[in-house]
């Protein structure tokens, strides 16, 4: 192939460092080390030829010893193909590598998960699913990230239909888990259940179906979702099929019209759009009310003027109290999935990783500003990872 | 999915571990290791979100800054598909995994490379080629690995002729570039050009072919190559393309019959075919012969009973001199190549590897049981990575 040189001089690298997270990231976040020793040629005949035929042809005649005797059972494919990063869109599967290693270091971080980061350079569904089943040998896990809605439904059922190791898209499942477990506590705070409340969703793309189906797991009184195009209900046109499930288990009371028009009176509000929303339309809510908007950078609300009409407001922001972060699950889920082998991760796994994400906040420390730890917190992990495991042993999808 | 339990008991696996390359293997030999600090809030939000986001948007506009601001630029695929592993033949994905951790493990320990086991469950070329296509924006070089012959050839050649990084099929390349290095010394030795050498090879499958090719690109004198059938001679019926180009460019003279009876009067046997050659056959070589007898773990011929009548013997075994291992190439190709973000590997810069290798080992090294130095020593890598970093430079394939 002929050579495109490389556009980019020294100087402008050097220009672009200035920026601390650019410094950081020259050379990118990630290695991969050996964890036995090669010194001399003794050490090299047990970890490569002719001591590794042995384990070879072991695993071969018995398949389910790749587990033990190579690191797939430690190891998560964190898979991307780029369509919706961040707040930045469809940026393509290059761009998407830095989130993707930032993942993998927090999986590390967080719960001693070693996680690859994949990016894949294909959009369309099939080949994306054909793509992950191919690679699933290699891995324990997949960790599905920064996919696009609705594509990002399909593929996540199709896989798990597909494989037999846990399948998780982390921005459905890890935003839903931290947000009911941050709901649990702000209604333990102000003394109510989940029943009694009356949520309003903006956003219905993965985050926000996601949100909504676990809070209507968890036994929420009512939910109304918005898209762009307004409250999702019954009977409106042009639904994909995701919404229109929805709409079907969603929006009892049968509201139309837009996001602020449905918070008049509300409970709750989370915020997974992008948008934004007035400050009349937060002060039209029930007294008492949780507002958690969530967009990042820019939360739909200021968190200062929410805290005027809200009893507990949480962002996505670490620069506010309760910040509403996946790494408060998503290495807890893997690391507690993966050490009983559990073939997927349940609607119950997910639930119980919440439950358990909240009762890391005791009722010493319950307040308005905490109603969830903080990702440092080294209690949240352990937690986490205890009721992921007896969950999957209770539902019966361990192997160990 | 409905859980199968593992048939594995606890039990199972400590009379497995008795056996030390068992142990060593227990939870695998690799873990991915963050570089960077994530001490607290202020780190993740340079390694993560907020931080992150704008390496990505920076990767999105000048796609190029991706091999300064992510680890691709120095981590390397090692696929296979587990069709011909070791002297294992097809033994499937799940058991190839292994190999391919060691592999992972040998890049690291001598080069500094970091590469990712990739152990694919599909064996379709088509299928292979685009599923390494899809992965390639996640990696700075693809090292295919055991992959049976004739379609290693295929997939070897589709993919470098879709992609601009490196590709490299070590099972060929590997052993063609250090054999290639140990002739050359063999040669030096005993005064010789490797012009006036008359080759015989055993073996036309990945290794056997690269071989053949290399020593041909190095003006060997004349060459024979035989499969299961005997020797490939042009009008051979029912070569397959690849052979068929071989007997055009090879076997000068004609020869026909067996691999025995070709080494009548020849200088080199290179065997690499897992068959063995009888003593007489060896016994009837030109005075001064060459023997390497490559096959692992039982090589053609005994090297003791080849010592009776070669000057110079080679093994694939690390428990006899002159080790022909691999590992004395794939690491320092593979870094030379990422150093200079080489486009691809060019043939010249396998027979600088190899040249580069040769040269490791001075004149007053040089003896019949040291032709190739030992994969310890510590000058091989940097001898290497300079050669092919300098020729890919001259070939015009390098982007820095």
């Amino acid at each position: 192939m002929a050579v495109t040189s490389s556009s980019i001089s020294l100087e402008a690298l050097e220009t672009l460092d200035l920026d601390p997270a650019f410094a950081l990231h020259r050379g990118g976040k990630l290695e991969v080390r050996s964890t036995v020793p090669v010194r001399d040629a003794d050490d090299l005949a047990l970890a490569y030829t002719p001591g590794v035929a042995r384990v070879c042809s072991a695993i071969a005649e018995e398949p389910e010893l790749a587990k033990d005797y190579t690191w797939i059972s430690n190891v998560v494919a964190v898979v991307s193909d780029g369509t919706a990063v961040l707040g930045l869109g469809d940026i393509g599967p290059a761009a998407a590598m830095p989130v993707m290693e930032g993942k993998a270091l927090l999986f590390k971080q967080f719960a001693n998960v070693d996680a690859v980061p994949i990016c894949l350079d294909c959009t369309n569904v099939d080949a994306l699913v054909e793509t992950v089943v191919r690679l699933a040998p290699s891995f324990g896990g997949i960790n599905l990230e920064d996919i696009s809605a609705p594509r990002c439904f399909e593929i996540e059922a199709r896989l798990r239909e597909l494989l037999d190791i846990p399948v998780f898209h982390d921005d459905q499942h890890g935003t839903a888990i931290v947000t009911l477990a941050a709901l649990k506590n702000a209604a333990r705070l102000t003394g109510r259940s989940l029943g009694e409340l009356r949520v309003v969703v903006a956003g219905a793309g993965a985050s926000g179906i996601a949100v909504s189906r676990i809070l209507l797991n968890a036994g929420i009184g009512d939910i109304a979702v918005a898209d762009s195009k307004g409250l999702i209900h019954e009977g409106r046109d042009g639904l994909n099929p995701v919404k229109e499930a929805l709409a079907r288990d969603s929006n009892r009371a049968g509201l139309r019209g837009s996001t602020e028009q449905a918070l008049a009176g509300a409970d709750v509000f989370v915020g997974l759009s992008g948008s934004t929303v007035s400050e009349q339309a937060i002060a039209s809510m029930a007294a008492g009310s949780i507002v958690f908007a969530l967009s990042n950078p820019t939360p739909e609300v200021r968190p200062e003027v929410a805290r005027k009409y809200a009893h507990v407001v949480a962002t996505g922001r670490s620069d506010f109290p309760n910040q509403i972060n996946n790494v408060l699950a998503f290495p807890g889920v893997f690391r507690g999935a993966l050490d009983v082998r559990a073939t997927t991760i349940t609607e119950n796994m997910k639930v119980a990783a919440a439950e358990a994400l909240a009762a890391v906040v005791g009722d010493d420390d319950l307040s308005a500003d905490c109603v969830i730890p903080s990702p440092f917190d080294e209690r949240v992990a352990p937690a986490v990872v205890a009721a992921v495991s007896a969950q999957a042993r209770a539902d019966g999808v361990a192997r160990l």
